[in-house]
């Protein structure tokens, strides 16, 4: 086994479970606080999960930071994409600046947000992107491996090793947030080859392409899948088979974050890609994870039902970029200070009835 | 007509319909922003619907102050709730103190929280809490009027009063919050009254009777109505038959918000049926409301259709005392933040597909 397989084996092995015991302790201090049992829905249900994934029933405030990943796809030359590819690296330049969506949630939520250029084509010089690209752009997937699988391990192991920087220096929630032109597609053939469905049940408008766009990216996926035969129990060779470098860095970051006792939030379909890979590498992950959000893109739903996660929010985003995770960021906070914060019925003085 | 009649009578003539051109504004911002038209869903609508209710399309921070309305009910009596009586008042105490949930989620989402006693049965000296009682205790309705008419306007006027306080100290975003044991009966007996439904479709478990509970609280309602015969289109009168101080109180500062173009945000059934008494008095109202979410009680839904209003989330909250509104909080701020804050593609030199 190369060092580089090695090192996987020991980052996948280290992704343990969520906390059982964190999380009924949770339950029993959320059935004692001066409300009736249940009755914050799914708060409490996102509270013990946040106590699960820290390891304790009485966690610090939450500290969140929103990684965002960005590559790009030999793919997007079949013209899967509304946009063209150049705005791959114009955006890494908007999120640099502070003006994406995804800035101005962070900020709104209070997060950290890092940009990675994790892969786009051209190499780009912005202050405040960190530059580990793996490549610099993944090959056309129709004519054969996105990545070789060095490649794709290595994706991986950078976006793991980021994720322990973060953790190290604070970070106890980390959102994943994505950006490269026609990376729906290549989500959608990395579900299509993890999930061994059909590719047309996984295809959708992405950024905004019509029937006739998607039509021709199921195509597309087909092409891609045929190429290269990618088996469905080998992750990390279904990665390699379509790509892209930015899935496969947050497949790391949420891996890592998830063995750093952290909690790991999914945004739409793309991040959620990343968070099937995570969990099957590692299927202990997904008790670590939190689906932000619902997005509209057909894939989304069946991956997370996959996962057994439901999302938080139903708001119809289609945008990517971590912006439904960093918007759901406030509502674990919420919950986490549920947990913490508020009172019990003896300790205010209010009648219990246990109901 | 009485003077209380005639401030009634111009408080409603202030509540205007939300600026269109405002809203149509934003959208046209909106969609100018660096990503696909539309791709941040509700988000953007919600955004939207800020512009309006603020007339701008550029908006200011908001501030947000959730007011909870507490008082008892004479139809407590009649064995409604899982809780007895005393809980109302305990309850405001948890408020003052700040350990209750909504004291812990107004925090979480930096908003200021205002708990008014608006006429719990016994006198309360609670520091940090509001003293306006309208009654101390309203009658039971099952007998008679809940309230005398003068009472029901005068609670009404009282909110008023308060957001007029509010907003002129630079609250721009209202949450309508309520603390009542039996108030989901009182809601749900007020919402049958309006919509001239039937109480079966209206009646729910609140916050936790049992089945046979809730064929009770029906009964119940069913002599509530038959004892008043309340007029729909009166809703005055309906707020006077079966109550309560809370619900008058929390109409009354949704109209004086809507009026000085506040946000006006809607918890659950309870303070959603506040909302339902100010749109029958003011049909512009709701166009300066926001849903914050949909609870399990089964009113709820028919009142919010009947508003018109989506709810912003879906989490099974059944808590009230304005938990779902405060949790909701962070979405408007992250809403008005993306329509104020975002880059557009010109300024950001991103290509526009016009997608």
């Amino acid at each position: 086994m190369s060092e580089l397989e090695q090192r996987l084996v020991r980052l996948v092995a280290s992704v343990r479970l969520a906390s059982a015991p964190a999380r009924e302790a949770a339950r029993s201090e959320l059935d004692m606080k001066t409300k009736p049992r249940g009755s914050l829905g799914r708060l409490e249900e996102i509270a013990a999960g946040i106590a699960a994934a820290r390891g304790t029933a009485s966690p610090g405030p939450l500290r969140a930071t929103v990684v965002v990943a960005a590559a790009d796809h030999g793919i997007a030359a079949e013209g899967v994409s509304a946009y063209p590819q150049e705005v791959t690296a114009q955006m890494l330049a908007n999120f640099a600046t502070g003006g994406a969506a995804v800035c101005v949630l962070a900020k709104a939520a209070g997060a950290d947000l890092v940009v990675v250029d994790a892969g786009v084509a051209t190499a780009l010089d912005l202050e405040g992107v960190r530059s580990v690209p793996i490549v610099r752009g993944s090959a056309n997937a129709t004519k054969g491996p996105a990545l070789t699988r060095d490649d794709a391990v290595r994706a991986v192991l950078a976006g793991a090793d980021l994720a322990e920087e973060l953790t190290l220096s604070g970070t106890t929630v980390l959102g994943l947030g994505e950006m490269g032109i026609a990376n729906t597609t290549v989500a959608a053939a990395l579900a299509a080859a993890l999930l061994g469905r059909d590719p047309e049940a996984l295809c959708g408008p992405g950024t905004g392409v019509d029937v006739d766009g998607v039509t021709h990216k199921v195509a597309v996926v087909r092409a891609m899948l045929a190429a290269n035969e990618p088996d469905p129990a080998d992750a990390i060779g279904c990665l390699a088979a379509v790509g892209g470098c930015e899935i496969g860095f947050l497949a790391g970051v949420a891996l890592g974050g998830a063995a750093r006792d952290s909690v790991v939030v999914l945004d739409g379909f793309i991040s959620s890609v990343a968070g099937l890979v995570a969990a099957s590498l590692a299927p202990g992950f997904t008790s670590h994870a939190v689906a932000s959000h619902l997005s509209p893109e057909p894939g989304h739903a069946i991956v997370l039902e996959r996962l057994h996660l439901r999302p938080v929010l139903d708001l119809g985003l289609r945008l990517g970029e971590g912006s439904g995770a960093a918007l759901a960021l406030p509502i674990l906070a919420a919950a986490r200070d549920i947990l913490v914060e508020m009172s019990t019925f003896a300790a205010a003085g209010v009648t219990d009835t246990g109901r």
